[in-house]
Protein backbone atom coordinates (compact mmCIF):
# COMPACT_ATOMS: atom_id res chain seq x y z
CA UNK A 1 0.00 0.00 0.00
CA UNK A 2 1.35 3.62 -0.98
CA UNK A 3 1.69 6.52 1.66
CA UNK A 4 -1.43 8.04 3.03
CA UNK A 5 -1.99 11.78 4.19
CA UNK A 6 -2.29 11.86 8.16
CA UNK A 7 -2.84 15.00 10.14
CA UNK A 8 -3.02 15.59 13.77
CA UNK A 9 -6.05 17.48 15.67
CA UNK A 10 -7.94 17.77 18.75
CA UNK A 11 -11.76 17.93 17.76
CA UNK A 12 -13.65 20.43 20.92
CA UNK A 13 -16.76 19.35 22.96
CA UNK A 14 -19.96 19.48 21.07
CA UNK A 15 -20.75 22.70 21.98
CA UNK A 16 -17.57 24.35 20.58
CA UNK A 17 -18.08 22.46 17.70
CA UNK A 18 -21.67 23.32 16.96
CA UNK A 19 -20.68 26.74 17.51
CA UNK A 20 -17.89 26.52 15.05
CA UNK A 21 -20.08 25.05 12.48
CA UNK A 22 -22.97 27.87 12.75
CA UNK A 23 -20.32 29.69 10.42
CA UNK A 24 -18.26 27.27 8.60
CA UNK A 25 -21.55 25.78 6.86
CA UNK A 26 -21.71 29.67 5.20
CA UNK A 27 -17.97 30.62 5.63
CA UNK A 28 -15.74 27.50 4.55
CA UNK A 29 -15.45 25.36 1.69
CA UNK A 30 -14.42 22.58 3.50
CA UNK A 31 -16.84 22.62 6.20
CA UNK A 32 -17.95 19.01 5.15
CA UNK A 33 -14.60 17.29 5.16
CA UNK A 34 -13.87 17.43 8.93
CA UNK A 35 -15.37 18.26 12.17
CA UNK A 36 -14.11 21.45 13.83
CA UNK A 37 -10.59 21.00 15.18
CA UNK A 38 -7.42 22.42 16.57
CA UNK A 39 -4.84 21.49 14.23
CA UNK A 40 -2.29 20.45 16.52
CA UNK A 41 0.28 19.28 13.07
CA UNK A 42 -0.32 19.67 9.93
CA UNK A 43 -0.76 16.91 6.98
CA UNK A 44 2.31 15.16 6.39
CA UNK A 45 2.59 11.83 3.96
CA UNK A 46 3.64 8.62 5.88
CA UNK A 47 4.19 4.66 4.81
CA UNK A 48 2.14 1.82 6.55
CA UNK A 49 5.46 0.81 8.21
CA UNK A 50 6.36 4.92 9.44
CA UNK A 51 2.36 5.22 10.56
CA UNK A 52 3.59 2.43 13.41
CA UNK A 53 6.78 4.04 14.40
CA UNK A 54 4.79 7.41 14.39
CA UNK A 55 1.58 6.04 16.44
CA UNK A 56 4.32 4.24 19.18
CA UNK A 57 5.89 7.92 19.31
CA UNK A 58 2.20 9.62 20.02
CA UNK A 59 1.83 7.43 23.02
CA UNK A 60 4.42 8.55 24.34
CA UNK A 61 3.74 12.35 23.45
CA UNK A 62 0.11 11.51 25.09
CA UNK A 63 1.67 10.24 28.47
CA UNK A 64 3.83 13.04 28.95
CA UNK A 65 0.77 15.77 28.81
CA UNK A 66 -2.12 15.89 31.46
CA UNK A 67 -5.10 16.69 30.07
CA UNK A 68 -5.85 20.70 30.55
CA UNK A 69 -8.47 23.76 29.92
CA UNK A 70 -8.98 25.97 26.94
CA UNK A 71 -10.54 29.39 26.44
CA UNK A 72 -12.24 31.18 23.39
CA UNK A 73 -12.77 34.63 23.70
CA UNK A 74 -13.08 35.99 20.35
CA UNK A 75 -12.70 35.27 16.71
CA UNK A 76 -9.16 36.42 14.62
CA UNK A 77 -7.97 36.87 11.11
CA UNK A 78 -4.29 35.31 9.61
CA UNK A 79 -5.09 37.90 7.19
CA UNK A 80 -3.04 39.33 5.37
CA UNK A 81 -0.73 35.60 5.50
CA UNK A 82 -4.40 33.82 4.68
CA UNK A 83 -7.92 34.78 4.59
CA UNK A 84 -8.73 32.28 7.33
CA UNK A 85 -10.83 33.38 9.90
CA UNK A 86 -10.84 31.52 13.62
CA UNK A 87 -12.00 31.32 16.53
CA UNK A 88 -9.24 32.07 18.66
CA UNK A 89 -7.72 29.16 21.36
CA UNK A 90 -6.16 31.57 24.18
CA UNK A 91 -2.60 31.09 24.36
CA UNK A 92 -2.17 27.60 26.21
CA UNK A 93 1.42 25.93 27.36
CA UNK A 94 0.03 22.31 26.91
CA UNK A 95 -1.15 22.93 23.17
CA UNK A 96 2.31 24.48 22.20
CA UNK A 97 3.91 21.44 23.66
CA UNK A 98 2.34 19.09 21.84
CA UNK A 99 2.56 20.78 18.45
CA UNK A 100 5.99 20.58 19.47
CA UNK A 101 6.79 17.08 20.56
CA UNK A 102 5.10 16.54 17.05
CA UNK A 103 7.63 18.56 15.12
CA UNK A 104 10.83 17.36 16.75
CA UNK A 105 12.72 14.16 17.34
CA UNK A 106 10.99 11.39 14.85
CA UNK A 107 8.37 13.71 13.78
CA UNK A 108 8.84 15.46 10.66
CA UNK A 109 9.31 19.06 10.86
CA UNK A 110 6.62 20.50 9.06
CA UNK A 111 5.38 23.59 11.05
CA UNK A 112 4.85 25.84 8.04
CA UNK A 113 4.12 29.16 10.33
CA UNK A 114 4.41 30.12 14.11
CA UNK A 115 1.55 27.77 15.57
CA UNK A 116 -1.71 29.53 16.90
CA UNK A 117 -3.97 27.44 18.44
CA UNK A 118 -7.15 27.89 16.21
CA UNK A 119 -10.43 26.84 14.90
CA UNK A 120 -11.04 27.74 11.75
CA UNK A 121 -14.14 29.14 10.50
CA UNK A 122 -14.20 30.86 7.25
CA UNK A 123 -11.33 30.22 4.64
CA UNK A 124 -10.72 30.46 0.94
CA UNK A 125 -12.86 33.40 0.74
CA UNK A 126 -11.72 36.26 -1.51
CA UNK A 127 -10.67 39.52 -0.08
CA UNK A 128 -14.01 41.31 -0.39
CA UNK A 129 -15.91 38.33 1.74
CA UNK A 130 -12.80 37.84 4.16
CA UNK A 131 -13.29 41.56 4.99
CA UNK A 132 -17.21 41.09 5.36
CA UNK A 133 -17.13 38.22 7.13
CA UNK A 134 -13.89 39.41 9.80
CA UNK A 135 -15.05 42.64 10.14
CA UNK A 136 -19.37 40.82 11.21
CA UNK A 137 -17.10 38.82 13.76
CA UNK A 138 -14.69 40.78 15.00
CA UNK A 139 -16.37 42.58 17.81
CA UNK A 140 -18.03 39.58 19.12
CA UNK A 141 -17.21 37.65 22.43
CA UNK A 142 -17.22 34.35 23.14
CA UNK A 143 -16.93 32.77 26.42
CA UNK A 144 -16.23 28.64 25.64
CA UNK A 145 -14.54 26.16 27.56
CA UNK A 146 -13.63 22.88 27.63
CA UNK A 147 -11.71 20.24 29.41
CA UNK A 148 -9.10 18.14 26.35
CA UNK A 149 -8.47 14.76 27.21
CA UNK A 150 -7.58 13.42 23.87
CA UNK A 151 -5.80 14.05 20.20
CA UNK A 152 -6.92 12.55 17.30
CA UNK A 153 -4.76 10.84 14.37
CA UNK A 154 -6.26 11.14 11.15
CA UNK A 155 -5.76 10.22 7.35
CA UNK A 156 -7.57 12.13 4.16
CA UNK A 157 -9.24 10.52 1.55
CA UNK A 158 -9.77 10.91 -2.72
CA UNK A 159 -11.79 13.17 -2.21
CA UNK A 160 -10.16 15.61 0.57
CA UNK A 161 -12.27 14.20 3.40
CA UNK A 162 -10.66 12.84 6.80
CA UNK A 163 -11.05 9.82 8.69
CA UNK A 164 -9.79 9.29 12.32
CA UNK A 165 -7.37 6.62 12.41
CA UNK A 166 -6.38 6.39 16.34
CA UNK A 167 -7.49 8.23 19.57
CA UNK A 168 -4.44 9.08 22.39
CA UNK A 169 -5.37 9.90 25.54
CA UNK A 170 -3.68 12.81 27.24
CA UNK A 171 -1.78 11.52 31.03
CA UNK A 172 -2.19 7.79 30.58
CA UNK B 1 -23.96 18.93 30.18
CA UNK B 2 -26.95 16.87 28.70
CA UNK B 3 -27.05 13.80 26.74
CA UNK B 4 -25.09 13.43 23.12
CA UNK B 5 -26.00 10.90 20.54
CA UNK B 6 -23.81 8.35 20.05
CA UNK B 7 -23.19 5.57 17.42
CA UNK B 8 -20.54 2.90 16.85
CA UNK B 9 -18.74 2.11 13.71
CA UNK B 10 -15.18 0.57 11.74
CA UNK B 11 -13.69 2.51 9.35
CA UNK B 12 -12.81 0.02 6.48
CA UNK B 13 -9.46 0.84 4.37
CA UNK B 14 -8.83 4.16 2.34
CA UNK B 15 -9.51 2.06 -0.56
CA UNK B 16 -12.75 0.63 0.07
CA UNK B 17 -13.72 4.69 1.42
CA UNK B 18 -12.80 5.52 -1.99
CA UNK B 19 -14.58 3.06 -3.63
CA UNK B 20 -18.05 3.89 -1.65
CA UNK B 21 -17.00 7.59 -1.59
CA UNK B 22 -16.95 7.33 -5.64
CA UNK B 23 -21.30 6.25 -5.42
CA UNK B 24 -21.76 8.30 -2.00
CA UNK B 25 -21.29 11.66 -3.78
CA UNK B 26 -24.01 10.70 -5.96
CA UNK B 27 -26.44 8.71 -4.44
CA UNK B 28 -26.26 9.20 -0.81
CA UNK B 29 -27.12 12.29 0.80
CA UNK B 30 -25.72 12.23 4.16
CA UNK B 31 -22.45 11.55 2.16
CA UNK B 32 -20.93 14.48 4.28
CA UNK B 33 -21.55 13.59 7.32
CA UNK B 34 -19.42 10.46 7.91
CA UNK B 35 -16.75 8.82 6.07
CA UNK B 36 -17.70 5.44 4.88
CA UNK B 37 -18.70 2.89 7.66
CA UNK B 38 -19.85 -0.39 9.08
CA UNK B 39 -22.77 0.53 11.95
CA UNK B 40 -21.42 -1.98 14.55
CA UNK B 41 -24.07 0.11 16.96
CA UNK B 42 -27.03 1.73 15.78
CA UNK B 43 -27.55 5.24 17.30
CA UNK B 44 -28.37 5.84 21.15
CA UNK B 45 -28.39 8.33 23.53
CA UNK B 46 -26.11 8.30 26.87
CA UNK B 47 -24.92 11.06 29.33
CA UNK B 48 -21.69 11.53 29.89
CA UNK B 49 -21.62 9.53 32.94
CA UNK B 50 -23.11 6.69 31.06
CA UNK B 51 -20.50 7.06 28.48
CA UNK B 52 -17.52 6.70 30.70
CA UNK B 53 -19.41 3.00 31.64
CA UNK B 54 -20.38 2.30 28.31
CA UNK B 55 -16.29 2.93 27.36
CA UNK B 56 -14.97 0.81 29.74
CA UNK B 57 -17.27 -2.30 28.32
CA UNK B 58 -16.14 -0.92 24.95
CA UNK B 59 -12.55 -1.47 25.93
CA UNK B 60 -13.81 -4.83 27.44
CA UNK B 61 -15.72 -5.82 24.18
CA UNK B 62 -12.50 -4.93 22.14
CA UNK B 63 -10.25 -7.31 24.10
CA UNK B 64 -12.63 -9.91 23.97
CA UNK B 65 -12.22 -10.20 20.40
CA UNK B 66 -9.49 -10.82 17.61
CA UNK B 67 -8.40 -8.64 14.33
CA UNK B 68 -10.47 -10.42 11.49
CA UNK B 69 -10.81 -9.96 7.78
CA UNK B 70 -13.64 -8.63 5.97
CA UNK B 71 -14.59 -9.29 2.36
CA UNK B 72 -16.60 -7.38 -0.11
CA UNK B 73 -17.86 -8.99 -3.36
CA UNK B 74 -20.89 -6.91 -4.36
CA UNK B 75 -23.63 -4.91 -3.94
CA UNK B 76 -27.16 -5.58 -2.37
CA UNK B 77 -29.92 -3.21 -1.47
CA UNK B 78 -32.77 -3.69 1.73
CA UNK B 79 -35.64 -2.64 -0.48
CA UNK B 80 -38.43 -3.35 0.06
CA UNK B 81 -37.98 -1.91 3.57
CA UNK B 82 -35.74 1.06 2.98
CA UNK B 83 -34.05 2.02 -0.35
CA UNK B 84 -30.64 1.96 1.20
CA UNK B 85 -28.06 0.10 -1.64
CA UNK B 86 -25.05 -1.17 0.19
CA UNK B 87 -21.21 -2.50 -0.39
CA UNK B 88 -22.63 -6.12 0.82
CA UNK B 89 -19.67 -7.22 3.90
CA UNK B 90 -19.47 -11.13 3.42
CA UNK B 91 -21.03 -12.95 6.63
CA UNK B 92 -18.16 -12.73 9.38
CA UNK B 93 -18.58 -14.48 12.57
CA UNK B 94 -16.58 -11.19 14.29
CA UNK B 95 -19.03 -8.44 12.84
CA UNK B 96 -21.86 -10.42 14.63
CA UNK B 97 -19.92 -11.01 18.08
CA UNK B 98 -19.22 -7.12 18.04
CA UNK B 99 -22.59 -6.43 16.91
CA UNK B 100 -24.30 -8.93 19.80
CA UNK B 101 -21.87 -7.96 22.86
CA UNK B 102 -22.72 -4.29 22.22
CA UNK B 103 -26.75 -5.36 22.07
CA UNK B 104 -26.52 -6.90 25.28
CA UNK B 105 -25.29 -6.87 29.12
CA UNK B 106 -24.96 -2.84 30.15
CA UNK B 107 -25.89 -2.11 26.79
CA UNK B 108 -29.19 -0.87 25.65
CA UNK B 109 -30.44 -2.86 22.98
CA UNK B 110 -30.97 -1.19 20.14
CA UNK B 111 -31.12 -3.36 16.95
CA UNK B 112 -33.83 -2.11 15.10
CA UNK B 113 -33.40 -4.97 12.06
CA UNK B 114 -31.22 -8.19 11.67
CA UNK B 115 -27.57 -7.13 11.67
CA UNK B 116 -26.64 -7.57 7.96
CA UNK B 117 -23.32 -5.72 7.74
CA UNK B 118 -22.66 -2.86 5.09
CA UNK B 119 -21.48 -0.42 3.72
CA UNK B 120 -24.09 2.36 2.62
CA UNK B 121 -23.68 4.07 -0.12
CA UNK B 122 -27.21 5.11 -1.43
CA UNK B 123 -30.52 6.30 0.90
CA UNK B 124 -33.21 8.22 1.19
CA UNK B 125 -33.85 8.21 -2.64
CA UNK B 126 -37.18 7.86 -4.48
CA UNK B 127 -38.22 4.91 -5.43
CA UNK B 128 -37.74 5.52 -9.26
CA UNK B 129 -34.22 6.47 -8.15
CA UNK B 130 -33.42 3.78 -5.99
CA UNK B 131 -34.65 1.08 -8.93
CA UNK B 132 -32.19 2.71 -10.90
CA UNK B 133 -28.85 3.33 -9.07
CA UNK B 134 -29.78 -0.63 -7.67
CA UNK B 135 -30.47 -1.63 -11.34
CA UNK B 136 -27.26 -0.01 -12.70
CA UNK B 137 -25.04 -1.68 -9.55
CA UNK B 138 -26.14 -4.73 -8.83
CA UNK B 139 -24.18 -7.00 -11.13
CA UNK B 140 -21.04 -5.10 -10.52
CA UNK B 141 -18.37 -7.39 -9.25
CA UNK B 142 -15.90 -6.27 -6.19
CA UNK B 143 -12.37 -7.75 -5.01
CA UNK B 144 -11.97 -5.93 -1.88
CA UNK B 145 -10.29 -7.15 1.46
CA UNK B 146 -9.35 -5.55 4.48
CA UNK B 147 -7.79 -6.11 7.83
CA UNK B 148 -10.02 -5.26 10.74
CA UNK B 149 -8.59 -4.25 14.40
CA UNK B 150 -10.23 -1.46 15.67
CA UNK B 151 -13.47 0.21 16.09
CA UNK B 152 -14.43 3.69 16.54
CA UNK B 153 -16.91 5.42 19.00
CA UNK B 154 -18.53 9.09 17.35
CA UNK B 155 -21.17 11.26 18.96
CA UNK B 156 -23.77 13.43 16.36
CA UNK B 157 -23.19 17.23 15.98
CA UNK B 158 -26.29 19.25 15.69
CA UNK B 159 -25.95 19.70 12.26
CA UNK B 160 -25.85 15.87 12.10
CA UNK B 161 -22.26 15.20 11.37
CA UNK B 162 -20.00 12.68 13.23
CA UNK B 163 -17.54 13.46 15.33
CA UNK B 164 -15.06 10.06 16.94
CA UNK B 165 -14.81 10.18 20.31
CA UNK B 166 -12.58 7.46 20.76
CA UNK B 167 -11.03 4.37 18.85
CA UNK B 168 -10.95 0.78 20.53
CA UNK B 169 -8.17 -2.04 19.36
CA UNK B 170 -8.99 -5.40 19.05
CA UNK B 171 -7.75 -8.23 20.88
CA UNK B 172 -6.33 -5.42 23.11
Amino acid sequence: MSELTYGIAIFPSKEIQDTANSYRKRYDPRYNKIPPHITLKEKFQASQEEIKEITKELNQVASEVEPFEIEINKVSSFSPVTNTVYLKVEPNESLTTLNKKMNEGKFLENQKYAFVPHITISQELSEDEHSDVYGSLRMSEFDMKDHIDRFQLLYQLEDGAWTVFETFKLGK
